[in-house]
């Protein structure tokens, strides 16, 4: 899944396999657009074990938005900051494709990166992996919309969202 | 949102509004088809809400698999059921958008309806309902496969299967 | 450990089983006295099951608030009303004792009552019962103080609050 | 709260401050004994905390099993590690004193030490601690069990599992 071993620190330079998520957006991407994730280790807790013996669906929500508020708080675009800032970024839509299971004892890894999008949206990827041998356990994105603390739609990233959303991507590479 | 008033307790004759899974796919779904649901009613809980005072996405995983297995248990489809048949269903998809935020004190309604497919998957649907007024709060989806209980895929329904699921698809009209 | 069956829709009268809970403030629960408990019924929910097959243990506090909130509720004293009034009655203490094991596809019956106390404080009893054999499954207790909405403590009841808890007591007839 | 300022990376030596979990077992700990702690790091996530704006109080339930599994696996005393021995640990008791909330973006310490017992039980003892400046947020006890894979109660301690409880309690210093 991951094409060479150059893993830095937080860096995963690796093939897209999100592939649903992002096809009708960026046609780079069929072509072998390498992404670079954001990374979070997390230990699979006993509680988020079900009676098959394998980490719940659900619990991968938690996850992905661990991974995505280790990543935001980094260019204060984490929850508290961007509120503080009198705006707030809620969920509108949410995917996940589950690959293989977790079990409990098991270190993951929760990978995440941002897409490039010309509308007032915010889009995460994200890649769950087994920390032991990198294999892709899930893969899902969330989006979000931009509001005021009333909760009105944003049709515009304000400027100074803008600037950290653009040092993110810098970041990101995407 | 609904068209007509004549709700029985468990069923509610209404336009689709999950949008994404059927609309671009199924254009008889524009000129009025109905779908029926199962319905399952919750309560808020207040470790649901988080600090923004509206439900956390995360719980409505937990809404929609409560919903379907309120569903399924009455076909002998629920995760116990199937498994001492030998088989388990495995979520390995899902969906989900939303619309508006549930907050707390307010009863929802989880709405189930399963779509017919040619392949050996189980595809689900959900609508989550503000109990009050009816107005739908989110929608999504979640696909399962069918494994014996080593995990192994199965391409086939079985039999024994196979007639629990018909009973379910008359049930639901669909 | 319930001593007629004389259950009203929501009521038990049955002896106190939270022995240690009880004894340093009230010398008649040692006599018998009974004890009347608003129920609650709940599902199990599968994701409330744990990998041992049996419901985590840590859920049970989320089934004791549920029951607190139901209860509660219909005094004014849930969390967002008393919050309109301008206090918060926040968790300060929780005793939690498991006696049976809860199971996926049970229905139970979270039982709550309250303590009738001298100083400001909030003292809730629960009880956990399989609703098909009224087994008690589990026993606990949670304490709260009163607080303003800046976290203050509040050292007396305020009269509003005061004229709540004691509609909620008779109700109870503690 | 905390005596001295000697902290090793997984050690606290302090002051007992779960009094009333201790007094009616060790007569030390009223002498001013020194319980060291393993600890395990935590950042809280976003999901847990409510809509008052602090960790709601269940979640430290999962957070005292997250620093006992990191603990007890270390000595091969983790759940999975004791099942394969045929044995189980099921939590009986529960308690937890709430001193201060903890916040979205804080980190957190848990720690957790257990109690030396003549009977064939487990009891933990844990404490929460606000990483920035070791406050202690909450304290906390579970009580276990020892079991069979049927449930069937043991009464004495099995020679195997009694030399890693040793080997672990030397390790704590207890």
């Amino acid at each position: 899944m991951v094409q060479d071993g150059r893993f830095a620190r937080y860096w995963d330079f690796g093939f897209c396999v999100a592939k649903r998520s992002f096809d009708s957006n960026n046609v780079e991407l069929d072509r072998g657009c390498r992404l670079r994730y954001h990374e979070t280790p997390l230990q699979v807790r006993f509680y988020e074990v079900d009676s098959y013996g394998v980490v719940w669906h659900g619990h991968y929500v938690g996850w992905f938005e661990a991974g995505r508020n280790d990543l935001t708080q980094r260019f204060c675009m984490g929850p508290l900051q961007l509120k503080e800032t009198n705006y707030l970024a809620p969920v509108v839509e949410l995917n996940c494709e589950f690959k293989l299971p977790a079990t409990f004892g098991a270190s993951v890894i929760i990978q995440t990166t941002m897409e490039r999008t010309e509308v007032a949206k915010l889009i995460f990827h994200y890649r769950v992996l087994d920390q032991e041998n990198r294999k892709v356990l899930a893969t899902g994105s969330t989006t979000h919309v931009l509001t005021d603390l009333k909760g009105n739609l944003l049709y515009r990233v304000p400027q100074e969202v803008l600037e950290r959303i653009e040092a993110m991507q810098k970041y990101l590479g995407v």
